[in-house]
């Protein structure tokens, strides 16, 4: 057997172009395609060791052992790359993730991308990008577009065989979010079960597939113009109509807090004062809020000022998934 | 000629299945057919006189003489029963609204039902309720539900004869509203515009037509149930989805405040605490709850405890318009 140890460094992504349902659950293939930035401040870190020693998958994350339902997730997901690989021992798996677990900052996106980045290199696999972004999607969906750094489409597809990732822009320009963690509890529904949730029973959820799709179309575009405003004014309002179609659902879905309102309302005034700002939220009451890097430090503070938060995390556009 | 001075007063009225959007603008025929519960403690007060010496209408609301716009739309909407009547006078009207204008909390409801009741006299047309139903639509199309006490739906008509107010329920049982004015400032944008643009623009519009119709036929069972429960639910997801729609117009119309999620969650925890109650938010960030009369008073102590707002107003089931 080849080498059995690998190590790799995910980053998380926000999305700007939602993804909110699958067509497939097994599989993992989304209702619409979607298109998110890649940040660096916020990334998870895992090792996987292939351990004739061990009788099962051992799952660490951030130093401590996790329940069954973890672990067994990471044991299916694990057992693409055995299978793929030939092999036939259980796993050691240690996880350190920089990015509060569960709050909708998508922790489960750098996760399972670092997790797919280490286990390939762990099984020998040597998958290129993206036949990895097709492993990460099995894992967990927004983890698709982790593997690439920058501004990246995860491509909806048309089997299990071509919805992957492809990375549109780099990032490397004055680009950047500003993340406001509004509450950083568990949430009490899971994006899978919402997810399902809105699909069966929300009035507007064709709408919002088309919608998106539409969406997506037009920030490709503005991306390539770096046109800052038209890319915010499009990503905010995808994001809210994301909501809308959760408020839709039976019964309705509402993330929001006070101070989620609240975030907005800042980001409407810095923008009436000149400064091009542009907040997405995903399913949890956290804002993130799209602007130039170099403007970030200054939208940073007024927040600190008008708004008592504990965390605000500024990021810059990071990279594709690092071997260690 | 004969009576020339009319007095009347006219209740607000809560929508718990919403009206947003009109299929005519000219005639006020709405998208789909509403339902709503008239409150006691909300109502104005209008006096209409017919005056040969006076060269234009004069309307006062509130002793202060109105602007040239206001005027205008009470001009153009009594034209409707002096062109009925053969009048040819132009009118002094005195209006005091017992109800914040332009908060969400429907003024233009109580006001255009009041002044169409008070000019029905002061006519002597002596239209019925039907019939003053109908002009009162053309005024504002909430005020159509006004006409009548308890609950009232709005038929949406198949054209401007057979689009009128039908009274439901007298509501004459343990039922009533805490209303909490988040805000009493007057809205950035008019529910006229504010209709227009998501009629024009949000992808979920149809939808939300078509699951308003759905959710009418449901809570008129469930009032003949006198299912507070069943009422309340309905409604809320009504409510919920009528903003799903705005957050999806273009630019996307959120009119919710940091407060307004404050007031939802302390309902959401009145309701695991096993007290029946239910909220609805129209165009504005006040929240009206649905609850039990004899429940109240107490749902009102608890919200200053949690929340501080200087108004929160407890109101019954009120009647229909009344002549003084």
């Amino acid at each position: 057997m080849m080498l059995n140890r690998g190590k790799a460094r995910a980053y998380a992504n926000i999305a700007l172009i939602k993804y909110w349902g699958k067509r497939d659950d097994q599989l993992v293939l989304p209702m619409n395609s979607s298109l998110s930035l890649t940040l660096d401040s916020l990334y998870t870190e895992t090792e996987v060791v292939f351990d004739e020693k061990v009788d099962r998958d051992y799952f660490y994350l951030d130093g401590k052992i996790q329940d069954m339902e973890s672990t067994n997730r990471v044991n299916r997901f694990l057992d693409l790359f055995r299978d793929a690989a030939g092999i036939n021992r259980f796993a050691i798996i240690r996880s350190i993730n920089y990015v509060p677990t569960g709050a909708g900052l998508a922790s489960s996106a750098s996760g399972f991308a670092a997790l797919a980045a280490a286990a390939n290199v762990a099984s020998g696999l040597n998958l290129d990008h993206r036949e990895l972004s097709i492993y990460a999607r099995q894992g967990s969906g927004s983890a698709t577009r982790s593997i690439y750094g920058g501004f990246v489409e995860w491509k909806k597809g048309t089997n299990e065989e071509d919805s992957y990732a492809v990375p549109i822009d780099d990032g490397k320009w004055d680009i950047g979010m500003v993340i406001v963690i509004v509450n950083s509890r568990k949430k009490n529904i899971s994006s899978r079960e919402g997810m399902k949730q809105t699909l069966l029973t929300s009035p507007f959820y064709n709408n919002w597939v088309e919608s998106a799709e539409e969406d997506l179309k037009r920030i490709k575009i503005a991306i390539e113009n770096r046109d800052i405003k038209l890319i915010g004014k499009i990503a905010e309002a995808n994001s809210f109509k994301m909501h809308a179609t959760m408020l839709g659902a039976d019964p309705p879905l509402l993330y929001w807090e006070p101070e989620t309102i609240r975030v907005m309302e800042i980001v409407y005034e810095l923008r009436e004062e000149g400064t091009p700002c542009y907040f997405t939220m995903d399913a949890g009451p956290n804002v993130k809020i799209l602007c130039r890097l170099s403007d970030a430090q200054r939208i940073r503070r007024r927040l600190e000022q008008g708004f008592k938060s504990k965390h605000i995390i500024v990021a810059g556009s990071g990279p594709g998934i690092t071997v260690l």
